[in-house]
């Protein structure tokens, strides 16, 4: 006897929750008549292009299992996926990792020079924090939110691991300083994401924590994932050029240990995010399955 | 009959508060382990290089006048000194003004490389917001100086004119132009000093809105004197290029109006500022010197 119940698909529930979230994001990059036009525009091209909003996605589910709302979580949630956008705006710049294509489009500098893009990213950072200063209701949540940000953002945070990332190019391939970049640049912001849930439906710490371990895995997770498809992958299947991490001699999983323990690492590190929702029983199956789709992508 | 005490100098009273600040500064940028030593470094460079410190000094004195203390204004001071410190490291960046010297020493991207200046400035701007977050222990005005400082920095404010005045090179002088870049590009983040000093000393909104308007006469006042000098000014005095903003096809003041205008309408705007102090009688002497040091300064 089978179930009459479609099984669950991560895809599906991420695309549904995702209709609701870019209205909501749209609505927050709405710039007033003060904004320069082509810097907002440079802004919402950053940001509005379809990126697969697995952070914002984890901080309003995050928040939902701690007994939140979506709404409540929303301005959290699109604080950090305007920090990504940021990022990724600044990593693509010529001085830095110098790509021409990001998600199928021209990357932001590209589009609108690198002036504009430097700015649009700058622009980014500082409404993130706006974001969260003005439009999350209670004052404590709301300077907790923007702590946890900026360390998750700053010179310790993704910060740090972009640095590190930098400089680390050309140098010997070594698991210790690339499992450093990795927590760093990556799995910071995605710990952050779990935090920012509990701390927007104003969670007990416990639970904050459990948010915080499953986020730093499933960063970890995605990160070695993506080292991975930048080796297996096509540039038609990822948007972007692949191959470039050996080229640039970057510090990379599969650079370290090869391809197959860093398949293993990736799925270890998955195994440990699921784990840390324990405490939620099923009700967060969506973010086990979340999980188990970061280290299966195929972009 | 002479007085037999010393005549008030504003450059004695702000050199005798800045061996304080110093020390705050240094103090605040301290980097934890996990910090790159080379990351940290860049941003210790841009920050503590000897600026003349102006924007923190209203902070402060802001906070003093509204019957707050120096260490209640402490972190909004050292905030918004990153901000600035970060705006300048981002502008000279060879794709907006390129510039090589600043203050009499190279450029942060010309000591360190664009990638880590690109990250340092990124650093200090999050740096900014940590500090805002972690070190004002009352919630509620730590949100309210998040909101300002994000406000002031971000794509309505600095960041705004700092694209209007990338985006307005070569095109004819325009007044109109000229004055709408000089309030975003500077006068918002003057405004945002004083609005903080009332923030942090927990004062009601007109003595806010007193050093707000001060704070932003005097930023205009300041760039129309930053236009004139980089006319009237030399290189050696100035510790950086002159006459670049000719070359450039800058939107200025004398571009605009000529020289003699422009000294007039900088006067014009100190007056203004000094007249928003009138709420605070004597006491304020101080920040009325700063006015008139501020248009009569040779760098």
């Amino acid at each position: 006897m089978t179930s009459s119940a479609a099984p669950f698909n991560i895809l599906d529930a991420l695309a549904a929750w995702a209709r609701r979230f870019e209205k909501t994001l749209d609505s927050m990059l709405t710039p007033e008549a003060d904004v320069p036009p082509r810097l907002a525009e440079a802004m919402r091209y950053a940001v509005l292009d379809g990126g697969k909003r697995i952070r914002p996605f984890i901080v309003t589910r995050g928040c939902e299992l701690c007994g939140g709302t979506f709404e409540q979580a929303a301005p959290a949630a699109v604080a950090l996926e305007c920090v990504h956008a940021f990022s990724l705006v600044h990593d693509d710049l010529p001085a830095m990792d110098n790509d021409d294509l990001r998600r199928g489009r021209p990357t932001c500098h590209k589009a609108f020079g690198e002036a504009i893009a430097i700015l649009a990213g700058d622009g980014l950072l500082a409404l993130a924090f706006e974001i969260l200063a003005t439009r999350i209701p209670d004052p404590a949540r709301a300077v907790q939110a923007v702590a946890e940000l900026a360390r998750g953002t700053g010179w310790a945070g993704m910060i740090a691991g972009q640095t590190n990332d930098m400089l680390g190019e050309g140098q010997t391939p070594d698991l210790a300083l690339t499992r450093q970049i990795h927590l760093q640049k990556t799995a910071r912001l995605f710990e952050a994401a779990g935090r920012l849930g509990a701390i927007c439906a104003g969670a007990h710490t416990p639970l904050g924590d459990a948010l915080a371990d499953y986020g730093r895995h499933l960063g970890r997770a995605f990160q070695i994932a993506d080292d991975l498809l930048d080796v297996t992958g096509t540039a038609d299947q990822m948007g972007k050029a692949v191959a470039k991490d050996a080229d640039a001699g970057k510090q990379t999983y599969p650079a370290a240990v090869g391809v197959t323990a860093s398949r293993e690492a990736a799925q270890e590190a998955a195994l440990s995010s699921v784990r840390a929702l324990d405490v939620f029983g099923p009700s967060a199956d969506d973010l086990r399955a979340l999980a188990r789709f970061v280290v299966e992508r195929r972009k």
